[in-house]
């Protein structure tokens, strides 16, 4: 029997389950909102590394060995690891996965990158491909920083609008069997482009693919916003947040009542991020630390959860083109 | 009924067609071997374009639409597209899909994105999860020389162990049904890293991940070599080629009757490529050309295709890392 629903969904058929999750962030993201709900919160952001880029190749190395042994499993186990980050060739995630010594399937989704491969290991577990996999992404301020902007010891003054790359990482274990929430459903984007050019606004960018996608899950699903006790994008932030709910708006839905961004949840107002968190870690510490803690004691019970992802390169601005983006969303179920 | 087989391998229950392909490729490539399996070749490497990277990015997305075309589909058919190239942040797959439209998975594997496309595409198509996709891939010689090695315009002398990054593109549509050759089997690779740190050198860096792919697929589906007539890998050139065959040898098989490696079919000797051609085009447009050609003509009927993958980063090379490589492989029967 087909799966897919509509244009763009899928409805699996045997729910895969989520057994397992680990994260790991810096030192800033420590002192945030949700500092109960990390496993582990490094000192500084190089943690005896040579360099940030191997900084976070170390953070997911350790996310995903930490989410194994949560789930009582060893790495044998593991049929299949699909995951990515935001540096130029998967940086981070190549040597990271040099050390896990699994198969392994390399996404890039920029920062919806968990949720696109959360979505394909279901695929993977729903079409009896395998007993057991791993979906994981990382991001690092610094790196990120001095890759898609600016030297990041400049410390150039950044525009309002502009959010703060999350420093961590965060791995997902997703099994056939086994007890946690469920991946009942999944959304897979198409790139929306709306013609924004600049790279320090990318939640106004991403807003209008994350709500396309969203539009889409409930269409195709045939439900309604409030099938969901909570919704979660990943890093629009406070403005691209607030676009969201008024796109909703426009069509006649309200939104605002089981909303929330998880670039709007990381940092304290005082710690002067301006719009918000982003990068591939700000979706994947929330989903694997708060989201899935409150899925767990069953204060949450149905949740959609929409990685979004800026898909510009340093090369497409120099270039003055557009800012393609997409978001990609899983259904998960206590 | 689970579909894994050991440690890596997959083998379909309902094998996916493969019932249309296309390609385009650059001036160089058109005056090469394989000239006659091309459906189109650029005039230029800039084909009108501001950019090479932006003529990368039109290439595959006629490639995309060629295929489509050539299946007697639309675009509307297409349940997914699973595509990547070289470029950062995938910057040419980003803006070909923005006109597609499409359910859209990004891919990095770097040389091997084709093959994971086709392996994930499959499973995808298996697994129930819709009835057609698209798996694309593309890479531009003077895009990727700029952003790897020197600007292009340089003209830096090159070792005689380089290969020549293919320009072009490719495209394979899969489907539940139809007329074509079937994926009947895949197995996924692991990163495997022998400590070789020459970004020119990147047969040799490949051919140990090719040879632990290829050794676990024979092992895991209980084949042999010679079930296959022809065992093709994806750009390891003609030192990476004589490697993997070493390998095996030292494992007491042959491998030489029935193996080459598309990055040695695509460039004639007179045209000064030293150890042949690499890129992401490299596979794919051999693959869609020649191998797919040949299939349908029943001159081959049982071929195993190995995307062989650099993941190497300009900043891994600068932090004096190594390089970590990747080859995915899938088994394709008329």
């Amino acid at each position: 029997m087909n799966k897919k629903r509509g244009q763009q969904s899928i409805i699996f058929s045997s729910p895969p389950v989520i057994t397992s999750t680990a994260n790991i962030v810096g030192p800033m993201e420590g002192e945030g909102q949700l500092t109960e709900f990390y496993d582990k919160i490094l000192e500084d952001t190089l943690d005896g590394n040579s360099s940030w880029e191997k900084c976070e190749s170390k953070m997911m190395e350790w996310a995903i060995n930490t989410a194994v042994n949560k789930d009582n499993s060893v790495l044998g186990d593991i049929d299949y690891v699909l995951a990515g980050d935001l540096l130029n060739q998967l940086m981070s995630t190549h040597f990271a996965l040099r050390g896990i010594g699994r198969p392994f399937l390399g996404l890039y989704g920029a920062c919806s990158t968990l949720a696109e491969g959360m979505l394909l290991a279901s695929t993977l577990i729903d079409g009896s491909f395998g007993n057991k996999t791993i979906a994981a992404a990382s991001s690092h301020h610094d790196a990120a920083e001095r890759q898609y902007r600016f030297p990041t010891e400049q410390g150039v003054q950044r525009p309002m609008v502009a959010q703060w790359t999350v420093t961590g990482s965060g791995a997902v274990v997703i099994s056939a069997t086994g007890n946690g929430p469920r991946i009942t459903a999944a959304t897979v984007g198409k790139i929306v482009d709306i013609g924004l050019k600049d790279p320090n606004a990318m939640g106004p960018a991403m807003a209008p693919a994350a709500a396309d996608t969203l539009w889409h899950h409930f269409e195709d699903c045939g439900r309604r916003p409030d099938y969901y006790d909570m919704i979660y994008t990943g890093d629009l932030g406070s403005v691209g947040k607030a676009l969201v709910i008024e796109l909703f708006k426009a069509k006649g839905v309200d939104l605002s009542a089981n909303y929330e961004d998880c670039g709007c949840m990381i940092f304290k107002d005082n710690q002067d991020v301006h719009a918000g968190a982003s990068g591939c870690a700000s979706s994947a510490i929330v989903f694997t630390g708060y989201i899935y803690r409150l899925l767990m004691q069953q204060k949450l019970h149905r949740i959609l959860f929409v990685g979004t992802g800026s898909l510009h390169s340093t090369t497409s601005y120099q270039q003055k083109d557009s800012i393609p983006c997409i978001a990609h969303a899983v259904a998960i179920e206590m």
